[in-house]
This record gives C-alpha cells, sequence and structure tokens, in this order.
C-alpha cells in the first residue's frame, strides 16, 4: 500500500510529531511522458524547518495539508518518458512518499552510475557537498596555514567543509555537540582539532584549538557561536555564512553582538544559498568523485529506515542527534 | 604663545570637555633634519573616540596626558630636512598644538600643489575621500539602475559615498539627522532621495525611498539603520561597513537582529579600514581631483574656528552637528 506524509499544522518553535500526518494514498498512475518513482532515500536538510513555516524561506513554504517535499533518490519503476527507463536511478524534488509519479519527468535527473552509490547525488556529490565547497572553497578562500574553524562540524556540511580545507593546506578545527560527534570530526574527517561546545567555555575552545586565531569561520549555527567566531578572528577573515540554524526554531532573534569587530578587523561575511551555485554541480562532482572514490575524502551518511520514521528523523536532526548526513531510506537498493 | 591639547582622562560613553586638557607649551626647537610645522587645519574623525579608550582600538590608544594625534594640514615654518622647504604645505599625523616639530620630517607629506585646497589632502582627497571611493565602488560595486543607500548622508564620507555611486549610474538614497543636512544632501549633493531618520520611521522611509530595495548598503552608523538596510536589501546586495558610529560611544552592545537574512538574501557584509589601501591613494587623487575642479563633484568642509575649540567641534561632531567634513582651523592660511 503507497504511504506519504503530509503537514499537518505549522510548528511554533520547535517541530514536533503533531506537525505531521502519515496516510495510506493511492498508487500513482503513469500517464502519457510521466515517470513513476519508487522512493529510495530522502534527504533531511535544515532548510526544511524554514519551509515548513508560513512565508516564504529559501523555497515557498509547504501548504497545510499537502506533502512534505525534499530531495529523494529513487529507482524508476515505471515511465512513459524517453528519458528515463524502467530501473534507472534518479533524483528530484519529489513527495515524501513511497511511490510518486512525476508528470512528464520534471525536474528529475538520471544519476551517472559512474558517481558511485545513488544516494552519493543528494549528499556528498549533490548539494550538500557542493555547498561544503562553494562555502569552504570560493567564500572561505583557505590558504595554507590559515585556521579554518567550521560549527556543526560533524553535521552533512561541516564535514566536507572542514576536510576540504585540509586539503587547501588549512589548519581544521571542528566544534560539534557531545563527544561521539568529536570523536567522528577528528577520527574519521582528520581533522586537526575538534571540541564539544556543550561541555566547553566558547573562548576557552578556541584559545586553545585556535591559538593563531580564526582566518576562516564557516558558520552553521549563528548565535553565540558567531559571536565568539568574531572575537577570536584575525585580521581579514572570511566568514561564509551557510545557514543559522540556532535561529530555525528560535520564536525570537537575539541578536549578534560584536559587529563593529567586523571594521576593526576587516571581516567580510558572506551569506551564501546553494541553488545560486548549481550550475557548479558538474564540475564539483567532476572534483571531488575521484576523492571519495580513492578513499581520501570520508562523508558519512546517518541511514534511518522507515518512511513512517521520517518525521522524527527530521525533528530529531534539528535537535543535532544525527551524525553526518541524514537519510531516511524508505525501501532496499 | 604655543598651546596644546592634551587627553586629561579617559570618557566612559559619550565625550565631554572634561576628558581634554588644554595648556601652554614650549616653542618646537627644530633639531638637525627636524621641521617645525604651523598647524592650519585637524581633522576630526569618529575613529579618533576609539583612541581615546584604553585598549587599541584601529590604532593604538592615547596615553593619559600626552597630546591627541590626528591628521593635520599644516606650513613648514622651519625645516633642517631637504625634503621640506619653509612655506611648503604638509600633512601628517600630528600633535593638536599650534606648532610642532616633525623629527627628521617622519610621516611628513608634502602636499601637491595641484591637488587644490591644501585642506583637500586631508579630506576629499585624503583618507574620508579615499574611504568613500574603497567602499562605495570597490566593496559595494554599484551598477548602473542600483539602489546605494547611505547613512550618515551628510557627513564627510557619505556625501562622496553617495556622488561616486550616483556617476556610476546608481540611484542614491541618503539619511541624515535634521533638516538641514537633508536639504544638503539633496541639494549640494545631488542624491535622488534623502530622508531625515530622525523624523521619519526607518522601515517606513525605506519602503518609500527604496521602493525597489537596497543594493547596496554603506553603513557608517551601524544599529538599527544596519537592521532596517538587512530587512530592505535585495537578494545579492553588498554591505560595506565603514564604521559603527552608533557603537562608539556605547557603553553596552545590544547586539544587531536580522542576520539570518544575510543567509536568505545572500548578503555579504565587509568591514574596511582605509590604512589597508593607503597605497592606492595617488590613483584615487589622480582620478577625483579633476572632479572637485570641474565643479562636477561637490565637497563641503564645516570648519570650526580656533585650537581651543577643538575639543567641542569633536564632541559636537560626535552628536551629529557637523555638515560634512569638520576641521578646525587653527590659523590663517
Amino acid at each position: 500500500m503507497n504511504t506519504r506524509i503530509l503537514l499537518e499544522r505549522r510548528p511554533v518553535g520547535w517541530v514536533d510529531a503533531s506537525c505531521f500526518r502519515i496516510e495510506p494514498c493511492p498508487e500513482p498512475a503513469c500517464g502519457a511522458e510521466d515517470v513513476v518513482v519508487e522512493a529510495i532515500w530522502l534527504s533531511l536538510d535544515p532548510y526544511l524547518r524554514g519551509r515548513m513555516n508560513e512565508g516564504p524561506s529559501y523555497a515557498p513554504g509547504f501548504a497545510i495539508g499537502a506533502p512534505i517535499v525534499s530531495r529523494v533518490v529513487g529507482r524508476v519503476l515505471a515511465s512513459r518518458n524517453a528519458r528515463f527507463a524502467e530501473g534507472d536511478f534518479v533524483w528530484g524534488f519529489l513527495d515524501w512518499a513511497l511511490r510518486t509519479v512525476v508528470p512528464r519527468g520534471e525536474g528529475l535527473t538520471r544519476i551517472d552510475p559512474a558517481l558511485g552509490r545513488p544516494s552519493l547525488a543528494i549528499s556528498a556529490l549533490g548539494m550538500p557537498g557542493l555547498t561544503a565547497w562553494i562555502g569552504a572553497m570560493e567564500i572561505g578562500r583557505p590558504r595554507p596555514g590559515d585556521t579554518v574553524y567550521v560549527s556543526s562540524a560533524a553535521g552533512a556540511v561541516g564535514q566536507l567543509a572542514g576536510q576540504f580545507a585540509r586539503r587547501a593546506g588549512a589548519r581544521v578545527v571542528g566544534s560539534a555537540g557531545g563527544p561521539d560527534k568529536v570523536a567522528f570530526v577528528l577520527g574519521r574527517c582528520g581533522f586537526d582539532a575538534a571540541f564539544d561546545y556543550k561541555a566547553q567555555d566558547l573562548d576557552e575552545a578556541l584559545r586553545e584549538h585556535c591559538p593563531r586565531g580564526i582566518d576562516v569561520y564557516f558558520d552553521n549555527v549563528g548565535g553565540s557561536t558567531l559571536e565568539a567566531a568574531l572575537r577570536h578572528a584575525n585580521v581579514g577573515a572570511r566568514f561564509p555564512l551557510c545557514g543559522m540554524i540556532s535561529a530555525y526554531n528560535a520564536t525570537s532573534d537575539a541578536g549578534i553582538k560584536g559587529l563593529p569587530l567586523m571594521v576593526s578587523k576587516r571581516i567580510a561575511m558572506t551569506g551564501f544559498i546553494i541553488y545560486d551555485h548549481v550550475h557548479q554541480l558538474p564540475a564539483y562532482q567532476a572534483r571531488v568523485a575521484p576523492w571519495l572514490r580513492d578513499g581520501s575524502l570520508h562523508f558519512h551518511e546517518d541511514i534511518v529506515h522507515g518512511l513512517e520514521r521520517a518525521p522524527a528523523a527530521l525533528i530529531g536532526m534539528m535537535k543535532g542527534e544525527a551524525i553526518g548526513k541524514r537519510l531516511v531510506q524508505v525501501s532496499a537498493v
């Protein structure tokens, strides 16, 4: 039986399970030019929190009573479209449902089998990966010997941002919540240093782990972490702003203190959204896929099994329980 | 009789007259290689407030009991240095005193008579002018049709920042405190629109005067003006941060709200300090001096007469009483 997940009500502050409804739904019918896709992996990303609000965020808000949509990797079950064949792996912005019809195959992309496992198309070789690259390399521009500090270092983007900067010769420091994440960042991702922001005072930790100051701060969180990075930044520091997850669930905005330091230290803060850079994806994939194949770049997917567990997996991710890129696997590969 | 002005005590919050001491002092003696300069104009700049604090700001703090120092244009009274002749106009970071000796002439620059009136070396053709150029043109990068919003538009830097952006084809909007300044910005400086931030709600004013949003915000003030500019910014806006005068006299930092808008709108905020760009001064002067000569660029100097009035003139400037670039004229040209 087909199943889908709808937005039941808009969250105020933190998302909880009552915001979602799971219900049976009809099997998709494949009209002329259409493609029916069986979902395999749903991508859970922090930006989805913004789409659950009323107004537009990065993307239009979800309608109440309509399916949640995110990047999904699936397999073509049936196709009446010349661009797709049964059995192809594809990705697109699809409903959270076991099976969906994609009218005329619009927005669907066939995944090149040469990339490796198909989930990479929505993880290390998709938007999270490109986000890490643009932020760390194009906006951060690390030079050999620079100190690069990455918050949410054990997250989908952070794990790569740090590794990219390290390949460029920087000394990379990450922060994450809890000892397991810190061990992951140090061990699997090979950062030069990492600390648990829940266990150590931020100023103390940055003094200890960034003794020569911060040249690039890859901001995934905003709030007091951004303020601390301003205090420890060097002259000429670059701050790519990737998304201030600390603000996503906040109902009020406390403000960021210390902005006059941007003048005295000539700091450049640059917000970016990956939609502006999608044309760079093929070049990014060509560069990074070999590093994943040869094992010199590590990427961890945190897989939760079962469509019905997607709401809890999203809520948990927003609260920081995932290590690496969280995907929900809804059917076997 | 020679006279000088010392820092008597450090201000807490707003500067007041008790921070300064005016006292007679010895006439300078001209040793071998030295230059004695008669001050004509003292430059009053907001960054001086930072130098009155204990710690380093842009530049080292003034010592208590030592003379206040700022950019000064003067005339060589006596020279035992081959690089300077009696009667030369020069500028340098000099004591606030009627006459000063500059040991070995170090840090002193002869002013090219071709630039026009000598005061321009510390105003439109000096650091305030270069500051406006770097911020408005190199960081702001206005395109024809862009909306450029300049706060402190009637200030030393703001008046030029807007005119430079307008020459580049932008629509230029300024804010200033009070109807006289607004009239100056509209009339003499030729901005497309201007408003009195003391008389109109900021959001209302920006909706009215920037109906197509803000592409470049030249920030001279920080605080609630910066917050409003974030709300009215367009996607891809550039915010050169020149100095947050609202914070200079503040004893606490309220924080800037709305920074998550930097991500959703892909805003780049870039702090800068003109010391990093002094090598660009000759090229800047060569470009801009003809515009001042042919009258196509307007620059207003707000001249206060008398060394003894320098403290009050600085305090008044910090409180916003000056129109244009404030100089204290301490002797006749």
